[in-house]
């Protein structure tokens, strides 16, 4: 990509509150969204997380009713909630180990000490260490991947905090199954009329936030 | 950007163990990555963090003495560091209230509203809300923005969480300051002899990590 349309692309994003509910993310592209979702980096490689993509307009509008009443959550094209798998542990490390083995064509064995590492991780949980919290870290590179790569193919995102995370277990079955909602996003098409689409982005002084230790 | 193309670079892209130590960003594009820092969303817009952008070899070779001595703390390109604000609380609201008054050209009153959620979010601190937590995962996001940037321009990252944030604070003197630092991210080329690359990428099934809930 041209580095003046990336930029380009990122100063066009911003958390779209109306969202043209007529207009849907083409399936090619969405495949691709998908994909960013699958390849985001985490530490070790673990994805500690699931993606939850709600099309189902009942229990969007269940959804809504937990999320502040936000439009944005029956409107957009493409509804996803970002989960943490809860309190990862000795397990979901070695399931992530006989992945890579599987992937990789090697034997368990040889990655014993990849594996180690990462039990050594694990096992500090609650002792210094919180998991969950760590696992959220790694749930937001998603976010930012996602909203990223939506940005550069000229798709609109709005991130969502702003929603009761018990609430979504609830109704989307996530609680027993071991992952917990932080946070969501809706992709597709910013309308015409959303007026949050005229206010100039609001960020610090480039100097406020980035400082240099040397001159590159 | 085509959507073949995006999935492509993101395919592309892995955590490079060793980059080419000739080979530098051109300015223009490091631009463009300090912008993807700059225009990161985050939750409320409040920015809570700072990147520092670490040239000075003499200070990176310190760095690689708390960061496990991995050597793309000194090889790649650029090195740039993820800091939180730490204890962000009614002040650093107060500064974003007026930026977003001074960038909009209205007056601070006009935001009182906004204001006062941002103030009762952050008063929530230490009254079940972790804000270093929150502020962490806003820094996280900023961390996906950067890495899949880069990949859409075709330069090379590497995030690393197995450095000791202390010593990075003390280091680059950002503990006074009031930020903690959370992990640094290298950027560059990779090596052509980077045996990490020829690593087939290791993601679980597509079916595992993502679920739909009615069709989209």
């Amino acid at each position: 990509m041209k580095t003046d349309a990336l930029v380009e692309q990122l100063k066009w994003r911003y958390a779209v509150k109306k969202f043209d509910p007529s207009r849907k993310i083409p399936a090619e592209q969405w495949q691709a969204l998908e994909s960013a979702l699958v390849l985001s980096p985490s530490s070790f490689g673990l994805q500690p997380w699931r993606f939850i993509v709600v099309s189902d307009s009942a229990v969007r509008k269940q959804l809504r009713a937990v999320s502040w009443n936000q439009a944005q959550v029956v409107e957009a094209s493409h509804l996803v909630v970002f989960a943490i798998k809860k309190d990862l542990n000795a397990a979901d490390v070695e399931r992530f180990v006989r992945r890579i083995a599987q992937v990789r064509g090697v034997s368990a064995e040889s990655l014993s000490s990849y594996e180690q590492m990462m039990l050594d991780f694990v096992a500090q949980a609650g002792k210094g260490l919180d998991i969950n919290a760590w696992s959220a870290q790694q749930l937001y590179i998603a976010m930012g991947v996602f909203m990223t790569a939506a940005a550069v193919l000229g798709i609109d995102t709005c991130p969502m905090e702003g929603i009761e995370p018990d609430s979504y277990d609830k109704i989307l079955g996530l609680g027993s199954q071991g992952f917990h909602t932080l946070a969501a996003a809706a992709a597709g098409y910013r309308a015409a009329d959303d007026k949050s689409a005229r206010l100039a982005k609001v960020r610090y002084e480039t100097s406020e936030v980035i400082t240099h230790v040397g001159r590159s």
